[in-house]
């Protein structure tokens, strides 16, 4: 046995698909790669607050490698792929090639325009921690604008915030824009009064946090609307230009416009030239495996399987962790001659929140909002931050800033400046 | 009274000076406007320990117009100055103009490169967050990519890392990265041992800590290469290019050259019309105003003045804040209608840090070496940061960092990713 190359499993991106994956591979007979174009992983639920000026980078993200340090079996490579031949059993990198015996492609997914990638300048999304200081950054800049500018018309369209998409982080993001605006800015400006600014949330459905229970969506928008958020639901953004969104027929002039609606699938994933839904997510079998490969499976973002009652397996972290061990699980009954298994998923339940107080909670056999669920969602997300030292910076800041509606890293940075905005 | 407008004091600069400058004028009969192009007063002293991953940019950052909030007498503005009209009593901005009775300008100092501008690309300086980012984004990748370099000779360059100049910010950048590629690292490679990395300071001068008595530039230098730097004084850089550093007659390949050496002053200076010394800095009057315009004073690293003993005043933030104060003090004088007063250095001391348990301490009556200065170091640091939500950051952090030998911020971030290294 000691002669026998241990076969190599090529895990693509570092989000909570791969580096579950990796993890669920610890005691198995193989030789991991890792490969991301980032070093660092990322917990996305609290992007909205690097974004909001509430955390730093540095409290939400870890080197992937040091993550994996104990790991003895996982290489980790600061590597971007571009495409998979699956025919060779390749990985194309931009800088070369990487072969492996099972790949397991969990490489997300980006914002989508619904068909309009000019809207992505005026619009920026959330998915890294870049996208998350460009939103610092322009949120910041409109009130410095603001503060210098004598047009009262103008001034009103640079303290006019929009906010697309009414899903959860769309939701945490205009409630945070609201907190900023009513407390933490309110005593540093002399010509503006911060707390006269306009936050709207666009939504194109019916309700705000769509996959919720009709009571805790009706909850999320009370909640908005106390802290002075204008919530438009049924209103489909139809152009979005410097400046401005239209809504229907009407024009909001909105200095800071924010993108938290649609997401595209990864395009690796469409190398593999597996059937795609409408997406680009590919469509994967019962054991997220793709037709003819069963040394290739799919998870998380990219992924796209439908659930027991037909409804898809929403793109959220959980589904993610979940496919991400399953995969590993089944190559190690690869690994040991075994078939694979059809993957079930066992919902934990969804959570967002909405400002410094109030939170809603789906659990599988209960359901929270308020103040209570706001504390279980605190208690959740520092639970699962990764490594001892952001758990306790967060709770550190988070202590500060309830104490004293600061936020705390509100800081303009960028090498490009505030000036390309002119 | 109640009719006559009060005089208008621009500062131009939200550094040492001109934070120090505005808030000495906190109960003076003037309105103050506070000029920066960024929106945050940056702690330099612990730039470099952004830079080594150690601390966030939030921690030793702080929006102006939060640490100036309660001052009601007190405007900022973030834009940038480009030129002043000493006759019209006007700063241009790049977006407007704006008039002053009184100007105190501070706008500091950028990296020199000895007129060889086109070595900044090669090696970058350390000013602002922004350079803090891409250095510690360099230093991060030179790792990544020896992790993935099959050539030894190419692996030993990228592992190779010079840093230009051996004063204060020098020796501590030094310091640092032996401690990151001893400790932080040690564990989180499989094809690179990241102890094996060269650290190479490289001085023009006979000795590290120029301005420091000989003693203890001499322990300086023993502390650096106890931790496995290589000292190089009297070494004269004579050419930079990718990857490479010429000194003398050798050439140093390094994937990672640092630059700590030269500074410029701001090019606003010159726009006054008074005399410059060499390095492009305003020589002012004993009072600090140029010649004929005593309403016009010149503070902190673009300011150029002999003390007594014919030394100039060095670009230490404790020069800075002094001349602030007293620029201020004048401001005050002159709105009562009496004369200006010459400026009187008070040397408080210098410091400097090398790794984690060592310091030298130059005070007027003391010097210190050792764990005792560190220990003191640690104190004056922590102390001196503006805001208590830093000051708890920043010791929860360094006692965390101390007991792990953990870097706890090396993420690689920039829109410009880590791919333009190629």
């Amino acid at each position: 046995m000691a002669d026998t190359p241990r076969p190599r499993v090529v895990i693509i991106g570092g989000g909570f698909g791969g580096l579950s994956a990796a993890k669920a591979l610890k005691h198995a007979p193989v030789d991991v790669l890792l490969i991301d174009r980032r070093n660092h992983h990322v917990f996305q639920p609290l992007l909205y607050q690097v974004a909001t000026a509430g955390l730093s980078p540095g409290d939400i993200a870890s080197p992937i490698r040091w993550i994996l340090r104990r790991q003895q079996n996982v290489q980790v490579w600061l590597a971007e792929a571009v495409r998979v031949d699956t025919a060779r059993r390749v990985v194309v990198l931009t800088d070369g090639d990487v072969s492996y015996d099972y790949l397991i492609l969990a490489s997300g997914s980006t914002h989508a325009y619904f068909g309009h990638d000019e809207w992505c300048q005026y619009a920026p999304g959330l998915k890294t921690l870049e996208d998350a200081l460009e939103m610092r950054r322009r949120v910041l800049v409109a009130f410095e604008q603001a503060e210098r500018e004598p047009d009262k018309a103008k001034q009103r369209r640079l303290l006019t915030f929009v906010v697309v998409g009414g899903g959860p982080t769309g939701v945490e993001l205009a409630g945070a824009l609201a907190e900023i605006s009513r407390h933490a800015l309110a005593n540093d400006f002399r010509a503006i009064d911060p707390e006269s600014a306009r936050i709207i949330l666009v939504e194109g459905g019916p309700k705000v946090l769509p996959t919720y229970s009709p009571e805790l969506s009706q909850f999320a928008r009370s909640a908005l609307e106390r802290l002075g958020v204008s919530v438009w639901t049924g209103s489909l953004v139809t152009n979005v230009e410097a400046d401005k969104v239209s809504v229907g027929g009407e024009v909001i002039e909105a200095g800071t416009i924010l993108w938290a609606a649609g997401v595209a699938a990864s395009p690796v994933g469409a190398s593999l030239g597996a059937p795609l839904d409408r997406a680009g997510r590919v469509l994967v079998q019962d054991d997220l495996s793709i037709p003819g490969h069963p040394e290739v499976t799919v998870v998380g973002d990219l992924s796209a399987l439908r659930k027991p009652d037909g409804a898809w397996h929403p793109g959220v972290a959980q589904v993610a962790i979940q496919e991400a061990e399953h995969a590993a699980h089944n190559i190690e009954r690869a690994v040991a001659g075994q078939a694979p298994e059809p993957f079930v998923y066992h919902n934990l339940g969804n959570l967002a929140t909405i400002g410094r107080n109030s939170a809603v909670a789906e659990l599988p056999r209960v359901h929270m909002k308020g103040y209570s669920a706001w504390l279980f969602w605190l208690f959740v997300h520092i639970f699962k931050l990764i490594g001892f030292r952001n758990r306790l910076s967060v709770m550190t800041q988070w202590a500060f800033s309830y104490m004293t509606y600061q936020r705390s890293v509100r800081l303009i940075t960028g090498n490009d400046g505030w000036s390309d905005r002119e």
